[in-house]
């Protein structure tokens, strides 16, 4: 990456130019935040000229934007689509992969203005995971699919937040609250037909090497 | 507050420059976040010269530690001291008292090192707060009391982070969870004959008007 973007040229679009600064804007925001990241530094680190950056956004508050808009636009499909995976294991392996600060609190704690773009999103985005969370509760039969799916996601936002406080791991202590949930709105209504998971597993092991995360 | 701390006469501290300080650094870190504020406008808020400013503080690190000191030194005292409730009541009361985002989460998130002093108090806040859970936990005759304070403390956690995150109302989900928690811990154990709860109201109402709380 040791092409630089010439500002005087910069009409004609450095192809690799964008990549470059919302590769720069991930590694900086996670590393010293949002607010403490300057468009100076950006453009250094990104080796783009302030004029190639507002060719390509129109100005930081964008590029916080989609720079959120970059993690996990899936929702975690390396757990939600796993077909060899019951319902119940999946809402369990849904605790095994997570990062240091999931991005779009650091996003929403950083940012004041409820109607930033990045905050929309940020809440668009937890929202989004909360549904996927309770449709995969519907199929493994819960009781209530969007009260457990919203407990489970609280409790990894609560893991998340706390993890970054005490700096330490405590993905294991909301896993653990999951099991306790799950194993209460599933073991009290029957199992669809379809579902084909045991009732009698939840609580068991479930760890698997947590792999990288987007949007960790 | 129309007094205004001379700087060249700064020798002699106003007596109330330290508090109007801290004053306009709770305003202004809480409205507008930690890094977002600088000294020129901390100061001028607290209408305090920098002089004076640096007569009290060495600098902005050193009232941002201050800062989150002053939060809640004694760990909700307005519930945790309550002897009119029941422990396990105390347990859920933790629950009806809560801000829009904790400060020491705010700070935790703002300040990317872990070393810094205000990190350092954050963590040892958290870590004194889920021991305060954890005694109330112990008297009210829990299982495994430090598991189950470990667990409110981070669904406690949790709520504070997706309030922030989906600008609404969170906490009535994480009081759920800790009323089954707390049902589990609980019945499975024998009550202490001094504790005096009755294990059957766990999952009551427990509402009451949230008061001011001052980690809010």
């Amino acid at each position: 990456m040791t092409e630089l973007e010439k500002g005087p040229r910069g009409l004609r679009r450095g192809r690799g130019a964008r990549e470059r600064i919302l590769g720069a804007s991930r590694q900086l925001f996670r590393d010293q935040g949002i607010n403490s990241t300057g468009l100076d530094q950006l453009c250094a680190v990104a080796q783009v000229s302030k004029r190639t950056f507002y060719q390509h956004f129109k100005g930081k508050d964008e590029l916080i934007a989609e720079h959120l808009r970059r993690f996990d636009p899936d929702i975690l499909p390396e757990v939600f689509d796993r077909a060899d995976l019951t319902p119940r294991e999946r809402l369990l392996a849904a605790f095994d992969i997570h990062g240091p600060l999931c991005p779009f609190i650091a996003a929403a704690v950083e940012i004041h203005d409820p109607d930033h773009p990045a905050r929309v999103h940020a809440a668009d985005y937890k929202k989004a995971f909360a549904a996927r969370l309770t449709e995969t509760a519907r199929e493994a039969g819960a009781t209530d699919p969007e009260q457990l799916g919203e407990q489970l996601a609280l409790l990894l936002d609560g893991a998340s937040a706390r993890n970054r406080v005490l700096n330490t791991e405590t993905f294991a202590t909301a896993a653990a609250i999951a099991a306790v949930l799950i194993d209460n709105a599933i073991a009290a209504s029957a199992v669809p037909p379809s579902a084909g998971g045991n009732p009698s597993t939840g609580t068991g092991p479930h760890a698997r090497s947590g792999g990288e995360l987007s949007r960790s």
